[in-house]
């Protein structure tokens, strides 16, 4: 990573409330507290790691304003009102400079369909392939080898990255990030058996993934097989996410990664689901539901729902049925015991009956 | 979507048994019947949805000859013997709009080995890569940046969408389906352990797809250690699944997406494996076995087998033992309570024996 | 596979201790003792098929010294010490037949960035795309359309198959192997919901392969928030694996197919993680500890742990727990006789009162 910021910079990116010392070498990284080495940032943003801190060898550490205690030599304190947001102001001055806007324009390999419209304002990578008919707007990225099929709209302000792909008819909205690897309309998996094979059932439907949608490297979302498989405004997938043809996620989702989505699904807006979770085909999830990793879904949630558990059942109940599985073993032998003791009774009743 | 079609053509491609009212404007679209707009055509296939049909805004809807009631203005009835069958030819004349037989011929920027056969019939995309000994059989279409390695043979018919690969050696049958992203032939699993590094087995088999297979998005097959990993005639599987090494999968076959099978494990024909499932390695599934979404099997399953959960029984043993588990909070009350009472009851025969 | 061998090739690359019967024809083929025809190899390496070796079609038959019996007409036996390590020599000998060293040089279609350095005994397939400032060293191979991003570096020996992608400032060590469809240097899945929206989190850091790495097809490793991901020296991990951002794993781990590991947890050396596990973030996997296939780890594991299930617990409970599981129905029945006993009990000591 060729990063590289002197003490005077970083001070004019975060705007400390105060510092303390000086360093004179550049900062070239980020680290935490613990890991950091000469010429690494680091910050305390949980009191959990405070004791790191003076023993911490990072050249620069941000820090609470009411923090107490001094810099060691050739160290500097950035005081700052929250340290977590600190960071993320460097964070993003660091992703600027790693990733400045590419130039606008068209690579000379690239392979454009002479019917596809592209922006003059675009910038296409290398070896992409644009099919007839697609139109990319304004500032929009695609990294090198991306594929855009017949038809595809990519609106403005999107970013493909390297060998991503949008398939024939789909939309693609503002500000979309689609990273390495996505399949965007694959077929449905749709066949109907005659009693000896599965015949195709045509897949003639699209996707759209609507305004500022994030979707992960190598995820794939499915054409529906009529009409739309939508994914609603703001919502974010990550990496090898399986979503089934005509599912409509809504706005402001969050599906963490190796999770799948059968067929016909509804999501409701804020939903969020964890890793590796399971949603069966033609339910509905209801708004803000909340969804634990590796769970598994086969029927609607109300809106609101906080689930977890295959088949899943409400936190707190799934959490009580835990407890009880872990105690299984005592269960039975508190059974026994009874047993053992009625035997016994028994026993005693039938002598106490002579 | 660019199609389009008038009531005219409509009634040719589905040939009602009758037609009710008229429309001016063209059909472009199939939705729901609750959702459909003007140039829209609905179906009621459900009748659990006959409700919506008298206030359904489409233009033109497939109903069933014993349909009692009437078009609104500007709206058609095509009654039909069977709406899902109607649907089901309209959706073909549509997919065959959309995706016309591409041209035969090579795109000048596809790179392909001199000792690659490629037929005159055959479709080459942009960008492809076909390496040394590669056959490409007649009616072949290669989508954009489709790679075929050393000697691997694409028989006739099958269609590889964009940036599927297949592996050096592999074979792909007849009127094969591969998905964007798909990976035919990538090194099995296998190393040796020697106490302290894990040595590479080499994998020198390959990946025979027979005829009529469909492989879905991002899925992975990898290549036999040695001899053959085989997709049996027929089979289909859904996107994101991993089939490991030497797997032997039978006719017929459904793979719905995210599971993963291990290597040396048999399908038989006919088996249906749910979403999310894992198949432990050296298992036989037997002839048409259904295995429920999220299960684990980690032994033979005989023929006809039905089951569920992880680890799987019957799906008749495993959904009781679902029932029993939900009620285990009730349980160790009713133990707690029994418990109470025997010390009740050994108190009260204290006090008898006085 | 076009690969051939004649009995005196074969003797010179397994070197038998003896060989009994001479075959005329080449072999052309490895195959299991029962499925072999004339022109396979099939060896005994497990003496449960010791049954199959007098019927086998095989032309030449890897057997251990001691074996009594004796090869049938137009067949051969090869006495070894090992006939597994004898098969290995031998696959050996074929991977180098199938996969010669490819020859060095560029491509001409490669698009290779004027500030990229790529040493002249590096070999770089058809349609790879090469961003500034990347380095390739001595030996690497990469296969067609593999796409290496902006500084990154690729270290001597190591081989990219078709389509992989390394992302920007990336670092792959020696002898690395990566499989087609991988995605290395995707961005981290981090979000700050500001209670209407979630705002990306600037992921700033790369991802550092380390030597002797092995990495399978459509697998995603994301890069650090900051700092970096870390793959360790000889760890092998399988296809369609998700490894979430600031994950540091050790050296010589076993990570199968399909599994997930969230963000900043770290596993240390020899840990072997079986299919479809899902670990949550920020948890610490101690040494050498095993974890059964579809598990759920949501703590820190001790060093040498030996875990199953979802949630996991030690091997020998969580085997304990299922035993008890699946006696649930019998448990309920127990409990169900217990009442009655204890009613009849009661009813009894009633009427001995009177």
């Amino acid at each position: 990573m060729q990063i590289s910021f002197s003490q005077q910079e970083l001070e004019s990116i975060i705007e400390p409330l105060s510092t303390e010392g000086k360093i004179s070498i550049a900062v070239t990284s980020v680290a935490a507290l613990d890991k950091a080495q000469k010429g690494d940032l680091a910050f305390l943003s949980n009191l959990k790691y405070k004791a790191q801190v003076p023993t911490s060898k990072a050249s620069i550490i941000l820090i609470a304003a009411d923090y107490e205690g001094h810099p060691n030599a050739n160290q500097a304190y950035f005081r700052v009102n929250n340290p977590s947001h600190a960071l993320a102001k460097l964070c993003l001055a660091i992703e600027k400079r790693l990733w400045p806007k590419p130039l606008a324009g068209i690579h000379p390999s690239a392979i454009i369909d002479s019917s596809a419209e592209v922006n003059p304002e675009a910038s296409i990578g290398p070896l992409c392939t644009i099919s007839a008919g697609a139109k990319i707007k304004k500032d929009v990225v695609l990294g090198a080898g991306v594929h855009i099929g017949i038809d595809v709209i990519i609106d403005e302000g999107s970013i493909l990255m390297p060998q991503s792909r949008v398939l024939d008819y789909c939309r693609i909205g503002k500000r979309v990030k689609l990273h390495s690897g996505v399949v965007i309309g694959s077929d449905g998996f749709g066949y109907y058996f005659n009693g000896a094979a599965h015949l195709k059932i045509p897949q003639v439907g699209n996707v759209i993934i609507e305004d500022d949608v994030e979707i992960g490297s190598n995820t794939t979302i499915d054409r529906a097989r009529f009409s739309q498989t939508r994914i609603g405004l703001g919502t974010k997938i990550d990496n090898l996410v399986q979503i089934g043809h005509n599912v409509e996620i809504g706005k402001h989702c969050i599906i963490v990664a190796q999770s799948g989505i059968a067929g016909s699904t509804i999501l409701e807006d804020y939903v969020v689901i964890g890793g590796q979770v399971g949603i069966a085909d033609h339910v509905r999830i209801g708004q803000g539901t909340k969804v634990g990793s590796q769970s598994g879904i086969n029927s609607d949630l109300k809106a609101g729902s906080n689930v977890r558990g295959a088949p899943a059942y409400s936190y707190m109940f799934a959490q009580r049925l835990e407890v009880f599985r872990k105690r299984l073993p005592e269960l039975f032998e508190r059974v026994s015991t009874l047993e053992e003791t009625i035997r016994l009774l028994q026993n005693e009743d039938c002598k106490s009956n002579y």
